[in-house]
């Protein structure tokens, strides 16, 4: 193998990302020095915050550089080492990149199990996406048993695992998602106790209908309209983790109308990245890894054969039409 | 004194408030009974947060009742007593409404002293208002030394104490106010580093003037556009207290357009009313008194002469036409 593919960041998107926004080039496989490894990703993550860090505006991370392998999670084998602490055959989860093979030295490495878990596991609820839903349930939500929580990207890579952890706590747990299909998957197989698809036109009175009691905690994913729906009812106390805000990634306006709410029930909001505490992170990809053995947390994903296919995958990702953890298995 | 005048509310407002909401009543003085004690109110405070109890919709407090006295702070003396811990002559600050005599049965009344502190006060930067700044900045902005912090209504009884107790921090203190002499107040008298005079036409623009570092933390008391700008200043992990938003209170919409730097910043908002940590109200009541006392905390009073000026001076109050706290000197 003297040479492998990468997708670099070709122009930012004006609007709504396009597919020559990527380009996909050959490069050659560099020797590796000592105290590196060379890494083949066989999966590679896509994740709503990449949009983020292809536009030049203020977000909260540095904008990915043109002409350099866009950024992502990945998880792979060691197929050559330089490093003490890597040997071939070794699977890792790393931050490598839109690209078959990588060097690393290690540092942003993890070696993981994969005995219990598959490995793109590692890549979804044992991993960021996981620890997203994790943090914000426990340490911005923190439901009691009987509680109502709302829930929207339910069918996602983290709202199906927010979801499924309030109903281990006890909560009344309620799906927000585009579509018939991903909202009896949610209810069917994920265990939420409803879920509003909010593309049916009725979106106010079918979450008055899922909600009886009012909502006292929402996880976040999607923002505008929706949201806005799910602030109208909330109780007193009310919590929101705010985790992202899918419908203005593209830069149309969205206004919310219920901003007042907060001061009239007494809510506490907070935006977060999880990657913003790691001290957190062994507690709950342990949790996390433990309960997807035990075949507690479901997940789904949908795959995308070759990297070829990231750019038209991460543009479905951000359009709603992925059905559970977006990858790209890398051939 | 056989009778003595009351105001009840009349009607609930149709948006704005309106004067014939109101109704003066004059009635007799009641006989006292054992444990009861009668007081004679010699200033009435008007509040912001009335404007929600007029209304019959969803607020943080029961609606107030058509026909009963409004409600309202006051402070006053005991005319005649019945009741073991309360004398004549005792200076008692509560919740008598508007009204010039009340008979109360002592369970919400607080002795105060006024060897020091003036008793108007204790309806102002020693009251409610105090507290509610004392509360919301130091449980929920939790300013550093050096760090801005922004205040709208500036000039305000909550807002004046805001700036002056983030001052004492070591804080950069930015008012929000209404004109250029509640702005040159704020600054000269009061001591901010800056106030922004949101009338005069280049909000954005003085903003970012006034905030050359961007803004930690934000009293907010108005809500509404001016809002929304300091909302675009804001740094990574800033912190908001949501006291108030009188540029919705008659029903007016007031959508929010950057709500997503919430997640952008990892913003923390809290909505807050102060009456629900009573167990805070001793330490901060102690702090606030002192610093008047002191003269380290000023403050200033606009004061409506005698109850029949009550409603005009709750309209003006909602329109921002008072200068400081508002109060209404009974006759």
């Amino acid at each position: 193998m003297t040479t492998f593919q990468r997708i670099v960041l070709a122009a930012r998107p004006k609007g709504e990302v396009q597919a020559d926004n990527f380009r996909l080039e050959t490069v050659d496989t560099p020797a590796i020095k000592d105290g590196q490894l060379l890494v083949r990703n066989h999966y590679l993550s896509l994740d709503p915050y990449m949009r983020g860090r292809m536009s030049e505006g203020k977000s909260y991370a540095a904008s990915q550089a043109l002409d350099e392998t866009m950024i992502g999670g990945t998880v792979g084998e060691v197929i050559e080492s330089k490093h003490a602490k890597f040997a071939v055959g070794d699977t890792v989860v790393g931050t490598l990149g839109w690209t078959e093979v990588a060097v690393s030295d290690g540092s942003m490495l993890r070696k993981v199990d994969t005995t219990h878990v598959p490995e793109s596991a590692y890549l979804g609820s044992v991993g960021m996406p996981g620890m997203t839903a994790w943090y914000g349930l426990n340490h911005i939500m923190a439901p009691k048993a009987g509680e109502t929580v709302v829930v929207s990207a339910a069918s996602g890579a983290v709202g199906s695992v927010v979801g499924q952890l309030a109903k281990l706590k006890g909560c009344r747990v309620v799906g927000i998602a585009g579509g018939p299909e991903k909202c009896a998957y949610v209810v069917n197989e994920l265990g939420f106790d409803a879920c509003v698809d909010y593309k049916a036109g009725n979106l106010e009175a079918d979450l008055e209908a899922a909600t009886p009691d009012g909502i006292d905690a929402i996880f976040e994913n999607v923002g505008g309209k929706v949201f806005d729906a799910a602030l109208a009812r909330t109780n007193a106390f009310g919590r929101i983790a705010l985790c992202g805000w899918i419908s203005g990634y593209d830069g149309q306006p969205t206004p919310i109308d219920n901003f007042r709410l907060i001061l009239i029930n007494r809510l506490t909001v907070q935006g977060f990245i999880v990657g913003e505490q790691p001290e957190l992170w062994p507690e709950g990809l342990a949790e996390l890894g433990k309960l997807v053995a035990e075949g507690k947390l479901k997940f789904r994903e949908s795959v995308a054969e070759g990297l070829a296919k990231a750019p038209e995958a991460f543009i479905g990702l951000l359009k709603g039409r992925n059905f559970g953890k977006q990858l790209v298995k890398l051939g």
